[in-house]
């Protein structure tokens, strides 16, 4: 799954700003302005103060190894077990959590909703540790994946106590919503597994075999899942009523779509000095990235010498030879880069629809809104 | 994760009856006599029936590759995905839960955790998708293993989904007891991944650096763990206090390691006609199973002739040149043999003077006394 890495103050290729049709000045208002990368960075600061003392207890909580590994993983322990800074990722989505209480329920669902923070949080690193093994995955937020140090049994056993951890962590909370919130994680977990299968499936077949519509349904059910959940859980922790819950739950899908459409678009044309990977990085492994994709099935004579270049094999060195630059270029004649720019602007635009459904109020929408500007504006 | 198999009539190497100190006549006499392994053989009947249906809609529940694996897992599909007549084992653990609820709280309580009857399924279910990708066992219940035909990911993936599918059953559930339940079988899960681990990594040190107590602990959490979480969420269900559901895990725990410590046995000294494997299989891949590492820690001469044994890597053909008898034959010189026997009889009765605590009377204590004479009293 992908991850949030850190920001730059460069704008481009994030997604072009988009109003909501209906109520254009209500939310596009609160969203936009100067200040929307400083609030949302705020924002995740206040969540990492909130949220990573109980998640910190959370993993001390464990029996040995299962910490040892989640100590690790979370960037609280080096390998040998020596305190290290912590480097847990950006909190996108426990930020999501509490600035969706706060917005049905203000300062103090905010403070009631901290457990299903974590829980979210807990949930969405117990997939990462897995995702790895799958995807034998070597690298996580610049350092050596779990598996890659403690093997794969145990990095498969402690993403499998973390999700026990999440889950049990609703159980213990007295919270009325708590049931309803753990249900909902739960069957978001179920949708992260065939989304990650789908994911799997995708790679291994032919590039011409992939249809559009199932690389957008794979990538809601991967990415889009958590992060509505992530708000459906807000709402509920503020007694949000179904309707609400269920448009916080689209806000946050439609934001996690746009968020993967850029997250795509730098995977191909991102600068290797602020992703920190090779130029094209995600051309050199074939991945069927939703503006290949995009390009593949276009129609647009360069389609098909995408094709050609996307069936060959990966060779060492064809970066140099401008093979990768070449395939970059096919992607982008065939109109992957655009509809990929115009599709992350058309989901957030729903994305601001629902949220406007459920918080027709600017000023308690904004920081939801801020958030997702800021997963949708990045550069790496 | 030891799997329970078909039971015969065939009464050795089962553990000597053992009856409780404090209590002989009153639950010696409710779990023995000859009709035992027919009442316990129709509990499980009974089981399968009440758990069977929700246990299936739960799995056909999951969208589509997930739903795959769980019915083949499940012995409902075969590969190909076309009907099977069903293999799930022998439902000892949903027994145990409804066995616990009627003994406390009688013929409504049973019909009332029948969900988390099918949550403990679930549970061990999951963790045997992965174990047997951690360990790479290629058979489960005479068939396939579901990696071997669907793969690494999707095996890990429906485990996931599994997990998740468990919780969320309890988490829907809106009997009181439920939230206790999903809690205590959250923390259970932590246990099973932390006895994983240390089975592993006892698997990988050198035979003499392993003690008996390192052993019994690690069987504890790894099997008493699931069977004691069973026995307390039916005690829950039935609204239990605290004090009969801590006696009602002490009982499953207790019985579990009894149960543990038969199956070792079987695994060295068990028929082949019986097991459906060939003799001394344990001794074959040099598992540090309890009545191996009693004998190497048993400071008797034979331990020595164990020891150097058990330090040669396996060679293809051993079993016909007799090193396989001669090693099953240093276990028991050494002590193993006895040991375990006697070691299994003390735990049944500690498991009995648990179940005393909370269910004094024979006539309801009957029904968990005769599933767990059955556990113990096997050769397959």
């Amino acid at each position: 799954m992908a991850e949030f890495m850190t920001e730059t103050d460069e704008r481009s290729p994030g997604v072009p700003r988009a109003g909501t049709p209906e109520e254009p000045e209500k939310t596009a208002d609160a969203a936009t302005g100067p200040l929307d990368g400083q609030e949302a960075a705020a924002q995740l600061e206040r969540t990492r103060a909130l949220v990573d003392p109980e998640l910190r207890a959370a993993i001390e909580s464990l029996p040995g190894a299962m910490r040892r590994v989640g100590l690790y993983h979370f960037g609280w322990q080096h390998a040998d077990g020596t305190p290290a800074a912590g480097n847990a990722g950006k909190a996108i989505r426990p930020a999501l959590v509490l600035a969706a209480a706060a917005a049905l329920g203000g300062p103090a669902a905010r403070v009631a909703a901290v457990r299903a923070a974590v829980a979210v949080e807990l949930i969405h690193n117990f997939t990462l540790l897995h995702d790895d093994v799958m995807d034998r995955d070597t690298t996580r937020r610049h350092r050596p994946t779990a598996w890659t140090v403690f093997g794969i049994p145990d990095a498969i056993l402690a993403g499998d106590a973390l999700q026990a951890l999440a889950l049990g962590l609703l159980a213990d909370d007295p919270h009325p919503a708590s049931a309803p919130a753990l249900a909902r994680l739960a069957a978001c977990v179920v949708e992260l597994c065939e989304g990650q299968h789908v994911d799997t499936d995708l790679e291994r077949r032919a590039p011409d075999a992939v249809t559009l519509d199932e690389v957008l349904v794979m990538a809601e059910a991967k990415t889009g899942a958590l992060l509505g959940c992530a708000c459906a859980l807000g709402a509920l922790y503020a007694g949000a009523d179904d309707e609400d819950v269920a448009a916080l739950d689209g806000f946050g899908r439609q934001a996690g779509l746009a968020f993967q459409l850029i997250d795509d678009v730098i995977g191909i044309w991102g600068d290797p000095r602020h992703t920190g990977k090779p130029a094209g990085a995600d051309l050199v492994v074939r991945k069927k990235s939703l503006p290949v994709v995009a390009a593949l099935t276009s129609g647009a004579p360069a389609a098909a010498e995408l094709a050609a270049l996307y069936g060959r094999p990966h060779v060492e060195g064809e970066a140099e030879t401008g093979e990768i630059a070449r395939t970059a270029l096919a992607v982008e004649r065939a109109g992957g880069r655009d509809w990929a720019q115009a599709e992350a602007a058309d989901r957030m635009a729903r994305a601001m629809q629902e949220l406007a459904r459920a918080v027709p109020e600017p000023e308690a929408a904004g920081g939801l809104l801020a958030l997702a500007e800021f997963v949708t504006r990045r550069t790496s």
